[in-house]
């Protein structure tokens, strides 16, 4: 589904919601700049691709297909085909999982596709809306601002990730329990996750800057140059997530493990010390004819007594010994 | 054993279940294009291959040995030697196993041999006899779409894998036994040993689509470039499921020791309880001639009651501190 | 902010404190040799950097910007833009965190931003106010002068992690607590972190000891080359310090349990000592008519000793087996 | 000490036990194909290296050190000399050894030296005794058999390996002795020895079949590339190995802590269910001179049913829980 | 300070002990062969570096400061600076520390700096002092001398590794105690520190002998080869080291446990079997009017047989089930 159809004519004129008619007019004129959005592309919209942009049918196939297509770029001369991934705030699932653009850069257009809604698209859609200067400066430059907008959105699941990291430390701190450690190893997994989308989307992006595709102009690769060092900001502040997701691991085991000791070492000490004691009185509960002590006076007395200070030793002891 | 010959002539003529001769008479030709698909290679087989296509004795020996080889791409100038694995449906073994296509890639043949039956060959060969026209694009497109064919069988293996992670990981959960470990372990090894090929593979198709080979056509490389791409996707796919495989270990590892804990710490917990009790009948059960509560009328409903408690304020206080 | 400006023209007249038409005016004749500092940079100051200096925007940017930006050098023909991290002495906070240097290297000019005061840098600017000679090598060795006073401040913080190490192997030995798990988690994590910064200076260093750029000359290079190497001596002290700290958590585990196992051991010892000796007690407490033993005139006495033989033995044998 | 010295003169005929005077003369005429194969180099066959044959001083040195020497190719432009490793039948040690085997490749002549008997070289002596044409295909085919044999003869090893692991397995899984984990530890020493050995080994063949060196003809390099094959495969099984083992290493500990877990269980359940009862005993033991339920005719027979109640309950609710 | 300073004219003529004129003198002509060893160098020793040899002044801060520096060479053409590692004989630390050897090497002299005395230098000393023929074959062969004695005194302290590894191996097995486990993470920390060494170490020497430097003869780069052989050899053998020692760890560990289990298994069987006799004393304990058993003439000797069968009813249970 054609979702918008931008067109800046060399003279500054602005035209937004071409009909297809437009769309091939202006490619035949080869002038100007074009930008399609296109969402969820059915087999009638890869029609135009296939025929009016004559894009290459493995090219139409990606956009079409729900599959996961990893980072690519492909080079078809005319036109490169890229795909690079953002995060997906449409999806509430467990493991953070990203949205792919799949956006075709030729000398004069740029046909994005993608299968849901994406933040980063639509803002650009409603700056362009209000003010179609914003395409003047080519279709290198487009492809940039669109990607660039993309990387930029990755950063606040980073720090809602960061966030979520401190909050399970706090909870396997002081209250571990099994959903704690779940939530560790799903956070971890997510983290992996992105790890994976982000590598490879760093090196297409360094291929952008590094001048080997002739449709990036000179000037425009500096600029796909400072979207690279975001995804490498991106990659240090993920890989120190990944180590602080360890840590939070380490905790909640030691935590875990830590709360077990205390529970059994506090109640081994308690049999421990009435173990001794139960032994005494088990003694004077013996029915022997001739035990002198049960005759005496303050016997039961003195061996209270007696217990008493063997328990209260033993307790001290413990405590000396810092096992209590 | 020769399953199947099929010839396209150039004019479009299509036969099948060609004999010996006729395939001798079309290789002296050089015109339209053959495929001979072998299962089970016999040494008369391979004198087919050896006197008739003229192939190196080495990959004729690895077209009838039965041993293990991993993918690889022998450039012969006139063809190339190719061996690429596939998933084997037909050995229900405790570790997936793979099968091995080996494919002859010549100017106007292609020659594949394999121990056992595939699918992805089979379905190939249904779909030519139907219609002969299927061959027409070449031999490198035929190379193609049947390694495509092959690629494309690896995918419900990898959703089988997945679901039986996520039935492992309720299992580890609910009821962790010897044999959810056994279990995981052998999950894991599973797609160890597909990662270990699938990396080989990647490589190999990557050279292909890059113009590395006379025979491969540029128009035929951007489809083997997206074969690339697929097994890229399988490889993440293989990756983000030995990240799960590991969660589920060690969600497996914290349900054994968790049961483990929760038993012993009730069960101490209700020794702890009535140690102490038992010292207090012990006291009660002494034979001191002279021990005053014994002759108390109400002595031993006293003794009764602060027995429940003792009882009761121990239970109050383990449960307090989150020991029950 | 503008913090400083020094001028050292050709003759070997030092100007310091600058006002920007005299930046304006040295900058325009292109002789002597100029440096700016700034510290915080606002939207004003970049006014000077975009429109005085003429640097890229990006560049800019990334000056005013106070996210974290990996180091990196961008190369714009005139002039480098060189980004580099040292240690920041004046956040107190649990991870160890690095401060940026960027720094504009020009053929006559060197200008350094920084979002916090840096000690090197300061120091750098006491030594030039005192005597301007100092800067009349020429802008790559100024440049050189001021990355390698911050990779030289380094130094220390490693020596203080190290000291940290081995103050919590101490305390993992002696007396291991919470907080000491917790201690040893950050320091390690400080250590990757500092690793990963470390790592792409040394490769950023290395290009500019190689002659890549034209900027630096080739007397400079050999001191870009000492720069590496005490980069490189900064990682080996690194990686030995996180094998100390893996080796520290292991003492720590295995100090917890120990401690654990031994508390255990011991009560478990006392525990199955007075276990037999309650039952001995036990039997003589039976109320049965025929007991012999309670007849004796010395049986009390000799059961005692029973007892006492008993109990003896008992310890002898575990501590004979290494147990107590 | 010379074991052999075979040659075949370009007319076909073949001589074998060459004394040394031959040798000499076959060398100085350079025709023809001389195989002189020696055990235990002393430092009287070192003088034949060095002197008749002109080898390098450390090549002659390596033949004589009894020192492990790892694979590898030093090319002397005449000759090459290289080293590979293959497995030591004849020593019975913990972790699996391998024996090396150094070759000195000419353009007529290929010498052979190594420490103890080799089964491949030997084999290979006694085929071409019986039969001297073998050795007709030249000096780059005779090195090829040679190295092949022994890369062959790594095989059985991995295959002995991989039952010793499943032997280990069914006994970690069924009796898990110390004995186990000892050799389960061997184990995966002598497959991480094997590979370490294995994968320079493959770096090598690999150079040797790339027509890095003249003394290799192209239609030997196709044989040396197929020991590259089988080396992969060796590697890839090496690798798998190494994966099973490490499974078999978390049986044996998961298993060991199931056992010790299990008699705990066990024994703590029937503590449990007995220390109530205990302390029941106990109530009834006490003196009280008011204790009414002592006067009831079938007082004592109502609480041997309560306590046999309170059992039983007990048992049933832990069977429920699944603890027992 | 200088140690030593010897020159070997061309016409064989030998020289030691040079003062500071010969040693100018002798530079001045350029002939001949001129080595100069000094330790522990001071300032005053640096004047002859910078002045009489004209080192550049950041080699000489090298040779003067008494930091760590990794292995390097640097190529300053007239002469290359080249820093190796070898072992300290002379600290007796917990982890294996190295020393440094700067080595200058120029076409007709070679000076070495340490700052400890090092054992391959001083006999390297004591052989030229008697025989100054050893040093006619020129600085290349002298630098490979020093060099190769370096590298060979690795080997002992590999061996004593690895006896000190089977060491705490036994001791690990037979009666672990803390002081093994420190002892087993030091010689892992030691192992791990020489690999860090050895590595960079190799790159230099490979470097050596491949050509890229002017001042090494083709003659010289073969034995340079065969010292990088035999650092390839002390890398294999440092990383079977590691395994043994990661091997030796899970003894450790594993043997703790074992012992700990076993305690823990013997007592809590023996208080099994006491605990349910305890329980029938206690029962017989009570004083109930009516309990027949208590009136019969051998009650008492039957219960005391029943609780016999009890008990070795109990112990014989647990034997079977492998328990006791």
């Amino acid at each position: 589904m054609i979702q918008c159809a931008f067109y800046l004519a060399p003279d500054g004129k602005f035209l937004d919601q071409l009909n297809m008619e437009q769309i091939k007019n202006f490619l035949a004129t080869g002038k100007g700049l074009l930008w399609v959005d296109m969402e969820n592309v059915t087999n009638e919209d890869a029609e135009l691709l296939s025929n009016v942009f004559c894009f290459h049918s493995l090219a139409v196939e990606d956009c079409i297909s729900k599959n996961i297509h990893p980072p690519k770029i492909d080079d078809f001369e005319d036109y490169l085909f890229i795909i690079v991934h953002g995060i997906n705030y449409h999806i509430q699932s467990e493991v953070e999982e990203t949205t792919e653009l799949a956006l075709f850069l030729g000398k004069n257009y740029v046909v994005t596709s993608h299968d849901v809604p994406m933040r980063s698209v639509s803002s650009m859609l409603d700056r362009i809306q209000r003010d179609g200067r914003l395409m003047r400066r080519g279709a290198d430059f487009l492809a940039h601002d669109l990607i660039d907008a993309l990387v930029d959105n990755i950063m606040p699941t980073i720090e809602e990730m960061d966030e979520k990291n401190d909050q399970l430390e706090a909870e396997a701190l002081h209250e571990p329990k099994r959903e704690t450690l779940m939530s560790i190893m799903e956070l971890k997994r997510s983290i992996l996750a992105l790890t994976r989308v982000i590598l490879p989307q760093r090196e297409i992006v360094n291929r952008l800057s590094r001048g080997e595709y002739a449709l990036i102009s000179e000037r425009a690769q500096i600029y796909y140059r400072n979207i690279y060092d975001h995804l490498v900001r991106i990659e240090m502040l993920t890989l120190g997530l990944r180590d602080m997701t360890e840590s939070v691991l380490s905790t909640y085991l030691s935590s875990v493990s830590n709360r077990m000791n205390e529970v059994m070492k506090v109640l081994t000490l308690i049999a421990t010390i009435f173990i001794p004691l139960t032994f005494v009185a088990g003694i004077y509960g013996m029915n022997f004819a001739n035990m002198p002590e049960l005759e005496w006076k303050y016997g039961y007395f003195i061996i209270l007594i007696v217990m008493a200070v063997i328990g209260v030793s033993l307790a001290v002891y413990f405590r000396r010994r810092r096992w209590l």
